[in-house]
């Protein structure tokens, strides 16, 4: 498996520039990425979103409720920039590093592999967080490896989304509603939203959240604390 | 050119299942649409966004402006489902068709004209809007055709999409900033924006509007009916 190229931007944050392999037969690399993840006892969940509906901004209000019980590490994914690992790092000072995708719309176990080859490699994580790239419609169709699929459906992108990028809502074991502190100003109905997800997905989850007042993230600490301790054991 | 199967799902709405052609050289293929429009004095706008940034809404505050001047049509490229299709057809009464993608995450030429070879045989359109696939990435890789690029960033989305989505940017001619009603609620820095996108695009013209309550529509409509004409003398 070939390593991506590691750029040191500044101590915090580590750039890993990662070149998609056209003939990995992507499930077999996921499902022996996953069966490696697990001998190891970590826990790696894919979280896949729209582009600005909240994953980082979720994730620096997830980490510090688990961060004291798990050895965790975040890959931030994105196609250029590196905004998203500083931020994780300087409000969480959980481990992040980037992943550069090249124009890529996606990861694959390939590529999902080569980041968590960029990791400390003494450090036996509880749980990687993997944030794919701002994408509903890609990242569904590649088995990155990960333990769980989560996503994050965010109140403006509106409650019907499940019925015009169904992949995404099939494959996710939970589902994320954000920015519901401004459900006021938005047509965005709860229940017709959970209606659809369960259409597509009826063993989906569903926990409504604010990022950006921290309303419901306990509820989704409960959820990630469950899956990671069910992994292990 | 293989053309789409075709189904009727109902007297106002076309469905049409566009299967890529993964031989098509993208590029030829889009410049010889664009000359074939051109000779029929027809504008095509390719209208890209995340999902959910209003790009139907958008258009059912546009069309009316519009449609006593122009012959206007609308293709509605979706993976899955019929709505954005209805909506036009519904709120402004011009001819509005849907695409199925079959999944794809974007739409190339060839898909591009299988899309305009189920319109109305007879009708020599002024304008053709492409509603997009909602999707940030992988619609700006590929040359649709059309006579102009716009997109629509939504203020939930924030300020920083053009640092991390830096192609979409690049390609687009009009950068339209929708849903400013909800600006007092989210961290979202108009100036920041309109730096941010002219430093990937210097030339991009930026407009801001609420589809919601209307406001900027005028201006839109502005650029719309110039950027026609033009293409048309």
């Amino acid at each position: 498996m070939s390593k991506g190229v590691v750029s040191e931007m500044d101590d915090a944050i580590k750039i890993i520039e990662i070149k998609k392999s056209v003939f990995a037969a992507n499930e077999e690399d996921a499902d022996r990425l996953r069966s490696s993840l697990r001998q190891k006892g970590t826990f790696l969940l894919n979280l896949m979103s729209s582009p600005g509906a909240g994953k980082t901004t979720t994730l620096t209000r997830l980490l510090p409720l688990l961060k004291d019980e798990f050895r965790i590490a975040v890959m931030e994914a994105d196609i250029d920039s590196d905004v998203d690992a500083v931020k994780i790092a300087e409000k969480t000072g959980v481990e992040s590093i980037q992943l550069h995708t090249g124009g890529m719309c996606h990861l694959d176990a390939e590529m999902t592999a080569q980041g968590l080859a960029g990791l400390s490699e003494d450090a036996p994580y509880d749980l990687i967080v993997l944030e794919n790239v701002g994408n509903l419609v890609c990242p569904a169709e590649f088995d990155t490896g990960a333990s769980r699929n989560a996503m994050i459906l965010s109140v403006p992108e509106g409650h019907d989304k499940p019925l015009k990028y169904p992949l995404m809502f099939q494959v996710c074991d939970l589902v994320i509603v954000n920015k519901t502190d401004v459900m006021p100003y938005f047509d965005f109905n709860m229940d017709l939203c959970i209606e659809y997800v369960h259409r597509r997905n009826p063993k989906a989850e569903i926990i409504p959240v604010c990022a950006k007042t921290g309303e419901g993230i306990d509820r989704l600490a409960d959820w990630v604390r469950r899956a990671v301790n069910e992994w292990k054991s």
